[in-house]
């Protein structure tokens, strides 16, 4: 059984990219066999990293050193990836790439790239029927082959190929997430984002408060809305634990300290929660990072901090809801998931 | 210079109270000189604790005792108090009234109440003009002496009666803020929130995305829109650090372990996030509590940790909403703060 992946060409509505800010390179590598896959930011010259985990079943690589007080100053990629704890060995293949090209810290014995990564859960359709595609470190490796300065692909591709969104009442009435992006400039700093939804919960516009892609009701053709059906007293299926998550990457141009690139990841997470619903359940492993490429210094009528978060939720908001509005439907064996699109048609129609 | 605080009945478009919770009490203490204040949250029989602080500028007593591996593994009264760093000192007062009660930790020599607390920095009206009107240990105690089971009254009273929102452009063009209540039940579990927004951001109505309060146009007349101001490269006012915040409880009468109230009071800060734009900034405090009183263990078909969250929430956006939808115009001097009551009124008229 063979799987093809959708073309998820950039559409003439988007909202920027996270590659519009300085000293970011984007990769995909989607797999062909199966919707799994992988994403690579690269800061080539290196970039202020930091990161906050608020789902409770994360998949993490090297965020330990991301802490304040910890020696490296500097990392150079983050690896996004599909395919679960496994999807981790990815991160091998872009450490290898970079070493190659002398990227990385240099620790007398070698020049060692620091690469920070997480994991989203997309076993139900890479794994389907037993398959076993997973993200290894050659899909790492290709994916940093991918890398460019220019807009990546959205939807089905890369970390996103294999994600849904709206789990909470079975995966049966799930619809397609995916990756996004999108990005802003204002005051002379440019602070992008790049997300994979996987959600266990609805994505949500914030600007209208509709409910945009999630658990459809049964007869699969409207949407549930996830947090009404709970308020209603509906009851959840009983949940996989880690089956969810939603990963990404806020970057910026700005000049920021290892403790303000933390709290832009934090600050970050608002942007989750206004464009999901539920988000950081005991099942999602919610994962921001931040990266700060160093090219504007945040003084004089610069942006400070506050103005830099409130962008930061801002742009991870928006590349989530691109995520669910790039996303195409795929087909499984007999199992076909819709994408918010087919919907939208299905709602026209009727 | 007097100053009479606007009453503020509980509208009949009321959302549940905090005091659905079955062993929860609340009272406030409404300052006459000054719009100031403190509320307390009261466990009689003691509660489970967790919080978790999400602003950069916080004011806290007693919060690392909630963190799960520490001894103390029941609380028995919140405090949320404006003045600044000034207010823990209602906590005294709630300590003592309890202690006078027999309610407290067992210590040998006495019976010890846990009082953890939360500020809110109100002084721009409750010190305006070389007033120094806070609440003090008496303020907590008179607090005590209010608590009911009754709907606690929202608005410009306790620890809201001095609470601006609004304030990245400048105090001058702030709306009042205040406190606010909400509950819901679902599945024979019940999550209650009490909510003193005084934020930097504005209020958002998540289901419209319409903002509701905040900062003002020049002419004082509208909504400026802090998010998209920000975004058109409107620049902010220099901040005070720390001179905004959003504090509160979310109370629920399931059976929780520490570490599931601490997971609890983290993932209600998503309800700020979706009606506080922005939030959680460096000049915000926001820190929340989560108390569960245990009657109704969550097994069987009662919501597990993911729907709880979801509710928590949900009570905690709308509580939040409250605060501004029940919030009165304050005069202090020559400076009148209309509330978002006065600016629908405005735009009507015109």
């Amino acid at each position: 059984m063979s799987h093809v992946p959708a073309r998820s060409p950039r559409p003439l509505h988007s909202d920027g990219a996270i590659t519009d800010v300085a000293g970011i390179e984007v990769g995909h590598f989607t797999d062909e066999r199966r919707p799994s896959g992988c994403t690579v930011v690269i800061a080539r010259e290196g970039a202020v990293g930091g990161v906050d985990v608020r789902g409770a079943a994360p998949g993490t690589r090297e965020t330990d050193l991301l802490a304040p007080g910890n020696f490296v100053q500097q990392v150079h990629a983050i690896v996004l990836a599909g395919g679960s704890a496994w999807g981790l060995a990815a991160a091998d293949g872009a450490v290898r790439w970079l070493e190659e090209r002398g990227v990385g810290l240099d620790v007398r014995y070698g020049t060692l790239p620091i690469v920070p990564a997480a994991v989203l859960f997309d076993l139900p359709l890479s794994h389907a029927d037993g398959a076993r595609v997973r993200p290894d470190a050659a899909a790492g490796y290709a994916a940093c082959d991918a890398a460019s300065r220019e807009a990546p692909a959205e939807g089905n591709v890369g970390a996103g190929a294999g994600a849904l969104v709206g789990k909470l009442f079975g995966a049966q009435h799930a619809m397609k997430g995916g990756i996004g992006t999108a990005s802003v400039t204002v005051g002379g700093v440019t602070v992008g984002a790049l997300i994979a939804c996987n959600a266990l919960g609805d994505v949500v516009d914030p600007d209208t408060g509709a409910v945009l892609a999630g658990s459809r009701t049964d007869d699969g053709l409207r949407l549930r809305d996830t947090r009404r059906a709970l308020l209603r007293g509906e009851l959840p299926q009983p949940l996989l634990a880690g089956t969810n998550t939603t990963i990404g990457v806020v970057a910026t141009d700005a000049v920021l300290t290892k403790v303000q690139a933390n709290r832009l990841a934090a600050v970050a997470h608002d942007g989750l929660a206004r464009a999901i619903n539920p988000v950081h359940t005991m099942s999602d492993g919610d994962t921001l990072f931040a990266l700060a490429t160093g090219r504007v210094p945040l003084q004089g009528d610069a942006p400070g901090m506050t103005v830099l978060s409130t962008l930061a939720a801002e742009v991870v908001a928006r590349a989530t809801v691109r995520a669910v509005q790039a996303a195409r439907a795929v087909q499984v064996g007999d199992w076909r998931v819709p994408a918010m699109n087919d919907l939208a048609k299905t709602q026209e129609a009727r």
